[in-house]
């Protein structure tokens, strides 16, 4: 149980708080920050950041080989983000990496990339009240929080959301305004494992809610358990039989 | 229950049986022509085919408008199949096409597209024995055929299948070499279902199986029992408030 | 395609009927009338009802043989349904017959034994409103529902809701008092589906409603197609080895 | 991250070990000593043994209050297990504690109570090789494992397996004579999750098998994540609105 640090990487779009004040004042350095903050608090984690506008978005091979579990939130600016980084993320994910997608990251291109769907949903920005129930208790995302999660002023994201039936469906979300939505999925995909989580609109103080970083930092443990896997990184296999096979008669 | 006929397309590569005498003897007209003949003698399916080198390879807008399930089989030429008939066929499952990708389909670019995996897979050719195990027989793709289904000579394909869980796991296959293979999986996608079956090899007779030919047939009918749903195709919409919101107060 | 009917029994406690009036104001020959009508104007079923007042809750050894589909609404009197009748039913889902639970009868002696837990949930009753989202819009029991079903007087049932994940969540409810729920789950058990949906509370005229009659009746064809497997019921069977094996040294 | 250790019972029905020469021979001390015996040497597991032939199985109220995850192993004596020990195993589990059955455990009594199936399987034993297939290797339960496990002589256990679907599956193995079979599957109920292993013939030396020995250390792990929860034991609750309910009329 002595293992190494789960490595994180907090990616984030990184506009927003530029562009807009309101969006400043919640998060003066960046949504990132606030999220890696609580990150580093975790002895078993060992956390860096990077956003869009560095290079590679800063996400080189290098620092995506380093890489456990990658959190992501972009809104934006989704058509900014290179092809080959996507391509990148991609495959590091099938090879054991987590992925954690944050709220407007379900049109991301690596989140629509690994559902294989649109991800569209319905949606509203007019802070209205958000209760974020649990519904798979036993899920170790689940770990510490009670009945439901309430957030006073959220965008709305409703159903139909257009993904893969999750493996696990461990959140679902009311709105004031009359929707639902499965608010908490995760999937396996290759050797890697997804977890998204839809709370979190910009202009509202979401990832300085101590319940949603809870939520958080237990998807990037969850996530980090699947990268010690010893099955290598796949590969279409041509393999010799285990088995004598028969003689055979083809003729 | 008086509903219209479900519109199955047959697609093939049709390549092999052009190239490869051994193939050719097994399908003389090309293996989609014996997929569409038993296809033709059930009442409630209206059958066309569609191969690689046609015209957009066959699946013209207006062609898939008309489709309700689409059959897929390729192997030599994946790559030659153009990137945006790719899309198109992505948009059309989404909208509540059916798709049933058989055999080595399953390294076809709409078949990975779908899945978001690599759908890499362990493979050998040796003529070897293939047993088809039901392994959720409440399943309609399963009616009508016993515990499982035996061919004699088949290429081997082997775990790990680089898959994201199926929906419903309904055939789970093992082979004389000494490998398993989850050989019978659906999925749903979008308003579309998906069924990938392994059996069917160029180089055997498979699809004369009249058990494989069940299995196909059943599978056509189940992913056509959702091209009827009245929800539309997706979008990303805004929407306005079902319920009467309460006056905010975020300065 | 020219397969029989689907042999449908309507089960019904027919308790509140007697004793309450304001329920037999809305439904004068028992609810099981009513949904019995519905499904009888269908040319495909054959339907018939059967109470628990009636010899062995209606539910004899050759009722049960003779039913394909069976739908269950009961509230205060689970207890007094006899444990054999219970097994029995139980066994039959196994062989194959469908098993529609609706509302209250989420805490009948069947349901909890057919899902191994406890099948609790939270409620109220207060004639608040009930928006029932689709969440699995490719799946057949939605077929003909658009976004949602409206209820604008419901017992409230929210989260969480003590089952095993479903196979397929077709439907997750809003309520007006702030929860969720997941309202329309489907299961396959043995040979047999299960699908549970949640609306109908006794002192609405939830089984007048349009919508919520076109889901029993979807569930009704969906839960019947699995009756026509070709696999025998279950037994522990020893069973002669379908390969030769290998002379074996265990000294 | 600094946690209790997990407090596992090993539970063992200890009677072949007692009548039958060759199990003694391969388990002096019962099956259970030997499987305690690798969980004792890991530091994060505080582990305990109980058999069928002690008070109350071993299985007291407050020895079942005092184990986060149960492990089970029975065979020859399944009746023998009284009816109110496996309601109270049933009511741990709901709670949140882990329980792993092994082997011939599938006919348990707590197996059958927590799936509402028979969990017949096909058998015959014939000391034939399996080989344990690895599906999900994302799993936490699959960490350190290769491809596969190979076992020269088990006993057969084969498809159809009456389970319901797990929530993963991440094991299928291959048997000499022919057959598949889905040897590890987890589920949630409750609060509490499951996971059964097939692997485990007590005339084999199964459980001196190090990657067997691996599967069940990380299974206890996986299990006994779930035992953390903040939410309470499930109750039908009925409860206060969240929100302000507007005014009804429903004369």
């Amino acid at each position: 149980m002595e293992r190494d640090a789960i490595r994180v990487t907090v990616w984030n779009e990184f506009r927003h708080e530029k562009v807009d004040e309101a969006v400043r004042k919640i998060y003066p350095d960046g949504m990132h920050e606030v999220i890696a903050a609580q990150l580093r608090a975790q002895k078993d984690l060992q956390v860096r950041t990077a956003t869009l506008d560095e290079h590679e978005h800063g996400l080189t091979e290098n620092a995506l080989a380093e890489t456990d579990v990658l959190t992501w939130w972009g809104h934006m600016a989704h058509e900014e983000v290179r092809d080959e980084i996507v391509d990148r993320i991609q495959a590091r994910v099938l090879e054991g990496m987590g992925l954690i997608v944050l709220h407007s990251g379900h049109v991301s291109k690596i989140f629509q990339r690994m559902m294989g769907t649109t991800c569209y949903l319905r949606w509203r920005e007019a802070a209205e009240k958000e209760r974020v129930w649990v519904v798979k208790p036993s899920h170790p995302i689940a770990a510490g929080i009670g009945p439901y999660i309430e957030l006073p002023n959220q965008e709305m994201y409703g159903e139909h959301f257009d993904i893969p039936d999750p493996d696990d469906l461990i959140f679902v979300s009311w709105f004031e305004g009359g929707e639902v939505f499965r608010s908490g999925c995760a999937w396996a995909r290759g050797l890697g494992r997804i977890f998204y989580f839809s709370p979190g609109h910009e202009t509202y103080p979401i990832y300085h809610n101590p319940d949603v970083l809870t939520v958080i930092t237990n998807a990037v443990r969850w996530a980090g358990a699947a990268a010690n896997t010893a099955v290598l990184p796949f590969q279409a296999a041509e393999t010799e039989p285990l088995e004598k096979l028969s003689p055979k008669s083809l003729q």
